[in-house]
């Protein structure tokens, strides 16, 4: 079979572009460069602001996400990946508006639970107020039959906070203080009865990994890279 | 002024491209997502490799680089760099080929020794076999009023083989192995009178850094994410 051409539209923000590329390299059996899969990145982080256009706050980011996807295509595109959990909530809205097939990260990550963790039925999610407010990942969930717990407003604005300092290279904040942060609130859903954390925004891997939790950690990056890699025609490795 | 798109004509090897466009990130002052700088890039690893063409010992790269490249021009691209210093070797004859401008990593690297170490007229050049061989880096130094130090051919190998160590997921050589290698190939460079040493292959700095050298290193691959970053219009960092 030939091997498609993934193509990323990123750039929400640039450093969950550069991860997710990352991630597929890393998940890619290679001994050499030929043996890599061609990647075609359209990394624009003029997007507007994904939380703020769902929330009412500002502009829609749809004319500009399109746009990328045709700059995609034009460049050779076979299909699109976004590692921006929050823009899938215009999914469907784009999809219409363009012919490249766009996987989608909620899917992903629905399917690699149902399949790897079958006796998880209540995940806790974590990601932007724009996901967690437009509710469409825990539609998504609870259609694989798995229950979303959401952290509460005020765990909420701590871990939109922790995401907006992960793109902020000039925050004061260190990168311990957000993890540590991301952590409290990680462990508030375990005891609310979560038995497993979603990292529902493609910041939140730069800052919490699987060591710092007891219970399963899914890493939606990860997890829609290895999905690319199969979609391109390959097995990620083990 | 408008800032210009970036395009990274990549794949030369993957790592390297990721860790260019990380580069390009870290340098870019940003508090927002919307305050970086676009950037396209075609990560095309089925590019043929550069130092079996230089050596005769392969085919030639430039077709799949010119047409990586008229991809980019499709996609939005300004202008093009290219994280990989072998396939400057081809420089001139991709730009025959192809309208937009590509910026020379040999013209960033030299500009830059200039400016910031006039006192400088001797550096270690470290490269893929292909580089050395090919001599164009070498000339351009040499027209900046740099001579320029090579590894003897016992050193060179032990650089190549690094280099495609680097590139290799399944290497059974650790990264310190192969950086304690490429340390002791750098200081007998400085102990035959170099001044400094250029990371002239961007695989190198993936296991090479100034902390590991008493003399200035010239990083090839951090040197043209700034000079882009300045060719697209911003300030990079200090």
């Amino acid at each position: 079979m030939k091997e498609k051409t993934i193509c990323i539209l990123g750039g929400m923000g640039p450093e969950a572009t550069v991860d997710c590329y990352a991630r597929i390299i890393q998940n890619t059996p290679a001994k050499t460069d030929q043996q890599h899969l061609r990647v075609i990145i359209d990394s624009n982080p003029k997007v507007p602001d994904r939380t703020a256009a769902i929330t009412g706050k500002g502009p829609s980011p749809v004319p500009t996400l399109v746009s990328g996807c045709c700059a995609l295509q034009a460049a050779g595109a076979d299909f699109i990946i976004m590692p921006c959990v929050s823009a899938h909530f215009y999914l469907t809205e784009i999809r219409r508006q363009i012919t490249l097939p766009i996987l989608s990260i909620y899917d992903a990550v629905a399917d690699s639970i149902s399949v790897n963790y079958p006796d998880i039925n209540t995940v806790g999610l974590m990601g932007t107020s724009g996901t967690i407010s437009g509710g469409l990942f825990q539609k998504r969930l609870t259609a694989a039959n798995c229950k979303t717990i959401v952290p509460d407003d005020t765990r909420q604005a701590k871990v939109m906070a922790a995401i907006y300092d992960i793109k902020n290279s000039a925050s004061p904040r260190s990168r311990k203080q957000i993890t540590s942060d991301l952590v409290a609130v990680a462990l508030s859903l375990v005891s609310d009865g979560a038995q497993g954390i979603i990292a529902g925004c493609t910041e939140i891997p730069l800052a919490l990994n699987q060591q710092h939790l007891s219970v399963p950690y899914f890493d939606a990056l990860t997890i829609l890279a290895r999905a690319a890699i199969i979609e391109a025609g390959r097995t990620p490795v083990p």
